[in-house]
């Protein structure tokens, strides 16, 4: 009971440190061209969890690493998370019209800012990590190397490959529809899409954490492979909320996968079997981080939390 | 003549180095996803000047550094610029069939894979300039400010931020119509478009030539100012082409700014003295490169082909 309730602190308090850095770090909504400013704003500071920043944090603490001094590099895995969301539903992809119970940044903004305040947003995460005004007392090689993780978590071989993989691998919704697909149907398929989608850029986040706290090689190998199991879990557990999930309390509509024909764990698996895989995962996890012992505790509690949240 | 026949072949000699490097540097586009990957080089190799790379290694060249060297950093310059074109000619943007005589990427791939392929090379770009075995002998400093200087062009600030600008400052196309939009029509204005959509990136491709050539902070100063007035030139005359070019020469449509209403040079101040605007740039470009002496000569010859060039 005691890990729980501190847990809960932990997260509440990095959230609020990361939205009060997320504020800081965004142009000002004044700045010309105002209306491109304000739709980065709208969709960085709608909500959310937080979680990529809280895990590159939680991933410092786990090498000696101090956590508030890479705060403000961290915050690019945010700006890479929310730019994806914003791509994610434009009417050419997922096509949705509420994010975190609010309107999606095109409802707000139309299509043509939303997509150009996705891309101001992925540009300002490697602005970020490289402005020689932020955090100037980090060595130029370690910053270059969490650089070149999160440009690959986000590129062709991560997210954007994640992405198109789901598109495409979904069943044409009409048989005017004869694009070019990818691949077919099985728990490979759908476990190689989340790798991507979903796995790459928590893998990033933990990685990201340990170059900023100078990892070992050593060290930072357990943490990949942590970052790896918590990524996979973390998708197989959205999987299983889109289908059993609070439609209030997620602010978004539920059983979506199932209405557009993709190829999510519980359709292949069902849900009990995706929440034992999604359990086995979190065990790998921890099993990952035992080296680290007591510095390891909050990447304990995160691996947990995401397998148990309900949102 | 004989300067003007050596421009000629050093831009070719250039260009045909550059497109082998791009060719290079994509993933095999039969890696997985295929279709990503495809869509990627079907623009990347479509074709087009260079301009953006041969700029940086022309510069490098001016503070002494080696332009072969850096080739494969400077690449980075035209992901960027490939992806912007994609996004540029989305249905929500631009909505253009034609871009280098060939059907544009979303006619292609669709609107969804355009998009993520556009985004694609956002992040190839940044993954470019930090990947550890491209150029390992080049110093992580150097590459970080690379990285800096190309995020902050390709940003909200740069040409994203002109792209959103341009879009908007547009009249209206239609009654029901009534979007947001920023500022009034004026001279001012334009180049304040011009400056981010066009002038920031050609003026970071300086730059990046200049740092990973080890420029001193005050050839640093001179080059960026070279890079300002040969940017500006280079979007006026844009603007000229776009009224009297031959569309078959340049692949694509013309008459299409004055169609869409959108405010040019020629628009506001007419084909002449817009001539004479982009004349004098190349002239305060030749100023600024003055102190280089020999060493600047592929940098004149390129601000003078920038206005003579037909497409």
């Amino acid at each position: 009971m005691t890990l729980k309730l501190d847990l809960a602190t932990y997260l509440d308090d990095r959230r609020v440190a990361i939205d009060h850095a997320l504020r800081e770090a965004l142009p000002n909504p004044e700045t010309p061209p105002a209306l491109l400013h304000q739709a980065m704003e709208y969709s960085l500071l709608a909500g959310g969890k937080r979680i990529r920043p809280i895990l590159a944090l939680a991933s410092c603490e786990a090498v000696d690493g101090d956590p508030d001094r890479i705060l403000p590099l961290a915050l690019s895995l945010e700006f890479i998370h929310t730019y994806s969301l914003i791509h994610d539903d434009l009417p050419a992809m997922d096509d949705d019209d509420f994010r975190r119970g609010q309107p999606t940044n095109h409802r707000v903004y139309g299509e043509d800012v939303a997509i150009l305040a996705g891309d101001a947003l992925h540009a300002l995460a490697f602005a970020r990590l490289a402005d020689p005004v932020v955090c100037p007392e980090l060595d130029s090689a370690s910053r270059l190397a969490a650089v070149y993780e999160l440009a690959t978590a986000a590129g062709s071989l991560g997210l954007v490959g994640g992405q198109v993989m789901d598109l495409r691998t979904t069943p044409p919704s009409s048989i005017d529809d004869d694009r070019p697909r990818e691949g077919g149907r099985s728990i490979e398929i759908v476990e190689g899409i989340h790798a991507r989608k979903t796995g790459a850029l928590i893998r990033a986040a933990v990685r990201i954490g340990a170059i900023l706290g100078d990892a070992t090689p050593t060290q930072y190998d357990a943490l990949s492979r942590y970052g790896d199991a918590v990524g996979l879990a973390f998708q197989i557990v959205d999987d299983v909320l889109d289908v059993d999930g609070n439609p209030n309390e997620m602010g978004k509509a539920t059983g979506k996968d199932h209405d557009r024909l993709k190829w999510t764990y519980p359709d292949i698996v069902g849900v009990p079997r995706s929440r034992a895989i999604a359990d086995a995962c979190v065990q790998n996890a921890l099993d990952a981080v035992s080296p680290f012992a007591s510095r390891a505790e909050a990447l304990r509690g995160i691996a947990r939390y995401i397998v148990d949240r309900k949102i």
